[in-house]
This record gives structure tokens, C-alpha cells and sequence, in this order.
């Protein structure tokens, strides 16, 4: 087999039966196809097929040459994560219904793994955030984020005051919810829930959007992906705040502490099946084409 | 036959063949339960079935004691004006999908029109707008709306500016595309296009909304159906405007013209098969319940 | 003196140099004409004027027959809820910009005071809510709120999904950061910042706004006062949610516990200065009227 | 004089009096510095001052080496094209308050434009549209746009229903009020109304924004500046659309015409006084920093 991908780490929920279930089709099909199979052996239930390797996380980051995530998004997106630190690409299969990131169907993978393996596939680069907080003691690195980086005040009830800087040059002091810094990827999540626009994928660009804002004009911005993006409170003695990367707690700013995100210097990957389009993936997700609320008189 | 309704006025666009096709399945149906179909004479084409009479709009409004509308929204909102007009109920027979008042299936009318005629239905009173234009030279009568009355400026490219008052307490001075004055019913229309929210049909309200605002924080007003809404330019002299009801050009304003909208006198009864659930049929048209985009990381 | 006002109750934070600054004023003013000012001994510091009488809180709620509160928003909403509980109107002295609640100035507050002592001013009844949770053994009240009850997820990056239901029919699953129950008051507070309307306070609803939302047409509802919302967890066994009325924590649901929340019995008589306008101080905090864009050829 | 500014094209409109008043401010103060103004002959009125020299259309494009446009964003716009077309840069002062295009005040720009001839000024690029219309009978240029292109209905009350489509591929098929492409100068103006984000003028990409969208979860679209849109009616037998640029009326489609627009291949070099600051412009054009609604309970 000539393919670039003879061991391929699977990644998922190994509690979830629908993820065993693809496992189990996987493991039945690829090992044939001159392809191994590998898991990181702490994340590795008992229940997987023989003939998956269970490995240390060193050795997996070492000898995959490719990451295939089954699940929802959250397994999508540390998936993504891992695959951009350790430079191979990384393919979807979704746990259901069709994703913005997996879109190989879990009723039908195997052909669409054939032509993987016979390197006929589409791929594209996406970018990913690196979060760190700087404060008097020095800087901390908060890790990656293929969709967002989300700062918000925990206590219920109450407002964040925070300024907002970009490349050093003072934005805007908002007060709401929180802040979103999301990617083109992250434009479709969080962010767009808080009246962030849609972002295509082969734009640069990052997406700084407030959460449920106290001032109705603070709208999204969109930046450069070359781009610094720093947040500080703006109370600084009654005021802290959590710093989420994709949804998972990784910080907190208090004081006069920064929240620093920029673009990360690796991009992860994502392997297609040929014909990927993105456009139709958000018809779908986001139902168009279907009329949302009843019509005028022409109808 | 004990029914209320004897003498059944069909209303809709019998040069569409599938409102037709409706129209024959009625006819072939309602007469041998002892009901009279009748239709505008003048709206009427050749293609309907001989057991509708033809009768001249007059009569129709003399005879009539329900209107069935079979077709889209402009044909449910067209018979609903009527059925205010003339004090008799409605039901509407959809065209294809469900609609917000026509919950009737073409697929299977029959039974629910037994029942109706079995005197075993829900009803309901929906509210209408009436809009009149006053000038220097008296007031024009615009007719009446069940979703709304819309003040839009056509020249492409330009802002219109208009000042708004509630029982004649300026309210704002507005730049925009225009204004909607909006019923509950309405305000699953235009005005959720233009940020408003739904109103529960069983509230007695008013949605006020601006289209495409120059000022973000000019939001969506929501007044009781008891206020009296006004409108005016804010420029008398260099620009004029249009009024719609219900998506139809109804008349126009210029110079010091206020148009004026205030709750119709006249309710119109909307008659629903049992089980009429609102919160259902917006469900089914605003996809509620399937996600909408990506998720964060626990999905 | 004739004034209704004989015994003034003093609400607001007395540690606020700002705050003690206008009881001065105040307690250097009212006396003299007639009227006695109390406060709360439990929460008068010691920097009060001695012609404040320090009383304890059920003796207040028994001798006042108006609250004058002094600050910011909070100090309105904590000041209306009580004047609800025990019955009494209140007036609001703001703690530098002009607020919604909050309508005398503090720059020039005796005028404004001798014509209340005059018994000359407007007033007028605002509606509040009454929040309590269901739960297999009782049920909880979680007090009064003037501006809204709000259910939100604490854990940062996850997204809460529950089921709203009014008037026992169900409404709506939703996802997102969690839901705000407002009434008129509410509704230019966190509700507008969620993309809901503003309610004219003369309208007699409730606004349902869902915060963050994954479904892009997951919109706000307005719904009769008279309805009664609830609120339920969709994910029975994994979360929990907090309960917030006016921004304080008043409670907590998980498993199959019900939010319920209905219009209070009791409203509370806000007093204002003749010729309060609502339009007027909505124009001024909402920027109304000054552009908040750039413009189109025209301009 | 070693200026790089020796010939400046006044441009504005010259009927306006505030317009003529810093003309004639400019007048008394630029020959003397060494500048020669012209303008173009078919629009100077007679009012204004003999040291302008009034010359052909040609030769203004021919001789001028800046553009200096007085007054409000129509007139800003319909400078920043023609400087884009004849390639040199262009200056704006405005009519009274701040504008995004125009940061030059009419109370004080002696000292800007000394320091502009003396070459110390900041400038900056930014990008412009072309619109083409292609019919089965060819292609129709129809101009440059430095805000936006936007496709309308004028028929009041009926929507438009057309397909969108970016680098051949199709997006969506939408209903509504019409669309917007707009550069990041435009984001600030009409595509902001209608629910687009902020674009960073250095990000080089574009926003699709459709006007008043039937299905809510149509949303705004940023894609990269070398992308090509393409807008075609859905319904092609009935109806017609209006095509404008900077607000001005350009063209029309209907049939099978397919609108094309794509970054122009000019862009335009704006001038600024030194420590020229665009958020500092959003701030204050936005009215960001104050509070626009009423607070939760910490306020």
C-alpha cells in the first residue's frame, strides 16, 4: 500500500456504544487495507476490537500519520487540537448528523476510507488560536483553540466590565456576558449565536465578538488573522474572570492580568471526502433554503 | 345539517392548478353534506366545478357564513380581511406545507371539514389593523391588515427619516428603510425579519419595528392594542413614502401626512381543527428543536 | 402638613460617598418640612445624619409610607421590590446619569421633593414577577423581581438545554446560556441585550428571552402577564441551573425541579416628577436620534 | 514648496453653504501656501471664490494630484471613486460632526492641511467594488463602489427571492429585501443596519449581507477580498432587481442576469491627520463606552 497513512490514531468516546459501533466497522476493514490502528492506551476502554493497538500518548503522537475523531464535536475539536500540535491531518466521523467538521457519515465510512487510503481525497488547512495570560509573574500558556477562546464572568447575575485591544491599540470597554475570540471554524459555534457573522473558511480572519453586550452598538468585529487580541478587566480589584479554550476551562484573569490570543503557528489539517462543500454544510446545519417564518403577500 | 355554516364562500387563486385540485375535492365532498359553495363570480375562472355557484361578490358577503381559503399566505390574508369585514369565520386550507393560518393539510381536508360541520372545531379572535392616512385635506381610509402596515421609502440607495409617536407622545426619529406596525399575528411576518419578537396571538399588542435601522439601539417597540401609532416625515419636504397592508400597496404619504394605525374595530374568527396548538406550528416552522449550528465541546 | 409622605424610608448603599452626599441633602431639607426619614438600622453605617431615625427593618416596613431610594439600578430594584412588599410607592434619586427607574437628579433633588410633599406628581404601577421552583417535595418561593427572573448554567463553556412551557403547554427545547423571564421594566435591561423587545410599560406582558441561543430562530416571546411560564431541565441527570431575580441569586434547579414563574400580586407605585416621559428617557439612554453609523449617498 | 500636493481638486456640494464656508476658509489660506485648487467647471456654482480655478473634467483628473472632498458621506464617496479612478488619494473635511471617511474638522483644518503639505500625515488603502452585470448580450460595467453594492426590490411589500453565489460555488437561495456585498469601508454603513459585523479596514475581505431575510439563520457572510460574488434571481420570469453602488442607482437584473462583483483592481489612498485612530472613530460614532440600557443588580 502506497498510501501516506498506514497508522492512523483513532480518537472518540470509547464509553459511547454508536462511537464502539464505527470502531468496531473500522477495525474490521482498515487493518486489511495494510492500515494500523492505534489508540492511546489510558483513553482506551476494554471494550475495543483486538485489532486496535493500544500505545502510550507519546508513541501515538509519534508514529500516526493520521487522526480519525468519531463522536460529536467536542471529540472533533480535541482531536483537531492534538493533530495540530503533532502536525497530521485529522478526519471526522460523525456520531449522527452531519457536522461542520465530520463529514464522513458513520452508515457508509468505509468507502469513503478506501479512497482515503488510495489518497484520493480533499483537504484543507484550518487555523487555530493560542490563548495565554499574561500577568506580573509572567505569561502562561493556555493551549489551542480550533473554534474559540471565550472569557465570562461566572457570577450569575452580575456584569464583566472588560477593555478590549487589539495590536496594542485600545478597542472598547465592554460590559455583558463575556467575550468570544473565535476562528473561522468558531465562527459557526458560539460566536455566531452572539450575532457573529459567518466566516468562510479561507479567510484569514478572526471574530471578536461580545456576549449579550450592555451596549446595543458593541457589534462583532472581524480582524486580521495577523492579528494580537488582548483582554483585561476594567475593574481590576472586584472582578475575575474564567478564560475557556473550545468550551474547556483553561484560566482565569483577575487584576490587571491580559488574556492574549493570537493565531497559533500550526494548523491542523482536515482530510475530506472529494466533492467537500462547504456552503452545503450550512444549508443543512442551518436549515436554509426553508422558509423560517410565514410570508407576505406573494406568497 | 345543524351546521352553522350553510353557505360556504371559497376564496383563492383558481388559476393555480393545485388550489384546484383542493377546490374539487371540496366540491366533490361538501354539497352532499348539505353546504352551498360559493365564489366571486368575478374571481372565479372556468375551471371550477359546476356545484360552486358563482355569484356576484355582494351576495357572496350576504350569504356566506364561513370563508375557506385554500392557498398560500396572500390568499389567507386576503380572506381574512373579508371574513373581518363581513363578521364571518375563516379557515384556511394550505397549499403545500403548513402554514401560520391555514392548518388544514390539502392531503386530507375532508375529516376536519366533517368535524367543522359537526360544529366540532377551536376558534379564535385575531386581531386587525386599520390604517388611515391624514392629511391637510382629510383622512383617507387605507383598509384593514391582519399582519401589518409598512411605511417604506422606494428609492433604492436612500434613508428614509420618519418620526414615530404612540397616543401622540413623540417617540423617535427614526432613519431606516421604514417602519412596521405589526399585529400578533404579524409578527411571525416582515417584523421577525426585521428583529421583532413573536407575540402570543392572545396578547393584545402592537409590535413596533424599524427596518434596517441607522441607529442600533433602535429597537423593536412592543405597545398595547389600544395605542394609537402615528407616522411622519421627518423631511417634509424632499421625500414621500409608501403604505402597505398586508404586502399591498394601500396608499401614500408626503409633506406633513401622518399615517395613523390603530386595532380594527372588526376581529376576524379563525377556525382551527381541534387541537389547534400554536407553539406547535411555530416549532414546525422555525425548525426549532434542530440544531443550528456547531457545538462547544460537550456535544 | 397634608402630604402622604409623613414617613420616608432612606434605601440605598450608605458606604457610597456619592449616595451619602444626597442624604445630606436630604436630611438637611425634609425635616423641615414635616416629614420624618427613617432608615434600616441593620444597614445605615455610621456616617448617617443624625435627623435620619435608625429603626429596625419591621418597624420601617409598619411606619413608612414612602421609599426615596438613592444610587444605581440595583439600589432601584431592591428598593421597588421591598416598596412592593409593604405596599408603598417609591421614588428614585439616581446616582449621576439620568436612570430608568430613577428619575430625579441629584443635582437639583429638593425642588422635585417639595412638589411630592405637595402631593404633585405622576405615578404610575409597574408590574413584578414571583419566581418559585417545583420539586418533588414543595415548593420554594424565590421572591420578587422587578426587571426579571433569570435561569442560567454556571459552568462556563457548556450549553444548558431546558424546556419552556406556558400556561402548561410546552414551548420550546432550547440550548444556549440560559433564559431571562422579564417584564416591561426588565425589558431595556439583560432581555435587550438578548436581542428582546422593549415593552411598553403600560402593556401588561412578560417577555421569554432565550440568552445566547444554539437555533438562530430561537427569538424572544412576549406573552400575557397573565401566563404562567415554566422552566425544566432537558438533560434530567447531568445539570444544574441558578435562578436569579434582578441579578441576585435566589435559587437553583436540577433534576425534574420546575422554574415557575407569573406577575406578583403586587406592583409597585413608582413616583415621578411631573411630565415623566418614558419615550423621552428612553431616547436619552438609547442614544436615539444621533446617528450610530455611517451613511448612504444621501447624507 | 516640496509638497507632493501642488494641484488640489475641491470637490462637494457647492450649493451648500456650509460647504462653500470652508471652501472659502481653504481659499484664503492654500495659494499663499503654495497650492493650486481646481475644480471641475460643470459643478462649481458661482459662489465660489476666484483663487479656484475651474477647469474641465478631463483636466482636473489630468492635473490634480489630491482630492479634497467637503462634506457628508455622499459627497465623501463619490470623491473616494474618482480618486480611485484617476489614482491619487483623497482627503476628507466634513460638513459637522465626525465621519468614517471624512476626519478633517471645518473648525480647525488650517493646521492639518499645512502639516498635509509639509508631508506629514498618515494614509492608508482601502479597497473598492466593481459591479458588472452579465447578460446573454454581454457584460455592463457598472461602477465602483467604496461602501457597497446592493441588489433591491422596489415593488413594496413582495419579496425578492435570489441565489447567491461565491467563486462559482452556490451559497444559498435567499427570500427577503434584497442583499449587500460590501467592502470593510462599508461594513460600518448599511450592511451594519442589517445585522453584518464590523470589518477591520486593514482585513481584506468582503460581507454578504442580506437585507431583511425570510429565514432567520440567513446570516451575514465575510469572505475574502479575492473571492467573486455572484447574485441571480430564483424566480426569473417575474421579477426585477435594482442594482446600486454607494446608493446610487447602477443598473438592473432580471431573467437569467447574473450581478457580478468582485474587489475593484483600484484602490483608494485616504489621507489622515497624523495619530489618525479608526476605533477611536467607531467609538465615538457608535456611542460605545456608555451605557445604552438599564443595569442588573451591581450597577
Amino acid at each position: 500500500m502506497s498510501s501516506r497513512f498506514k497508522n492512523i490514531a483513532l480518537m472518540g468516546n470509547f464509553e459511547d456504544l454508536q462511537v464502539l459501533e464505527s470502531i468496531r466497522v473500522l477495525a474490521g476493514h482498515l487493518p486489511a487495507k495494510g492500515a494500523r490502528m492505534l489508540v492511546d492506551a489510558s483513553a482506551a476502554g476494554r471494550d475495543l476490537p483486538d485489532t486496535v493497538d493500544r500505545v502510550p500518548a507519546e508513541s501515538l503522537a509519534e508514529q500516526a500519520n493520521l487522526i480519525i475523531a468519531v463522536g460529536g464535536d467536542g471529540a472533533m475539536l480535541s482531536a483537531a487540537r492534538l493533530a495540530a500540535r503533532i502536525g497530521i491531518p485529522m478526519l471526522g466521523i460523525n456520531r449522527g448528523r452531519l457536522g461542520f467538521l465530520a463529514d464522513v457519515s458513520p452508515k457508509n465510512p468505509l468507502e469513503p476510507l478506501d479512497r482515503l487510503l488510495a489518497d484520493d481525497f480533499d483537504s484543507e488547512k484550518r487555523m487555530l488560536l493560542r490563548a495565554e495570560i499574561v500577568t506580573d509573574s509572567g505569561t502562561t500558556d493556555c493551549g489551542l483553540a480550533l473554534n474559540d477562546v471565550v472569557v465570562k464572568r461566572q457570577e450569575t447575575g452580575r456584569m464583566l466590565e472588560f477593555e478590549s485591544y487589539v495590536d496594542g491599540t485600545y478597542v472598547n470597554t465592554h460590559g455583558g456576558d463575556g467575550f468570544i475570540i473565535a476562528t473561522p471554524t468558531g465562527s459557526t459555534a458560539y460566536a455566531l449565536s452572539c450575532g457573529g457573522p459567518i466566516v468562510a473558511p479561507n479567510l484569514d480572519a478572526i471574530v471578536l465578538a461580545p456576549i449579550c453586550p450592555h451596549t446595543l452598538s458593541d457589534r462583532p468585529i472581524v480582524i486580521p488573522a495577523a492579528s494580537i487580541t488582548e483582554v483585561k478587566l476594567a475593574q481590576e480589584h472586584t472582578d475575575s474572570a474564567e478564560v475557556c479554550c473550545d468550551g474547556e476551562v483553561a484560566g482565569r484573569i483577575s487584576g490587571g492580568d491580559r488574556l492574549r490570543v493570537a493565531a497559533a503557528e500550526q494548523r491542523v489539517e482536515l482530510i475530506h471526502p472529494r466533492g467537500y462543500d462547504y456552503y452545503e454544510i450550512l444549508r443543512s446545519k442551518l436549515h436554509w433554503g426553508r422558509g423560517h417564518r410565514n410570508s407576505r403577500a406573494d406568497d
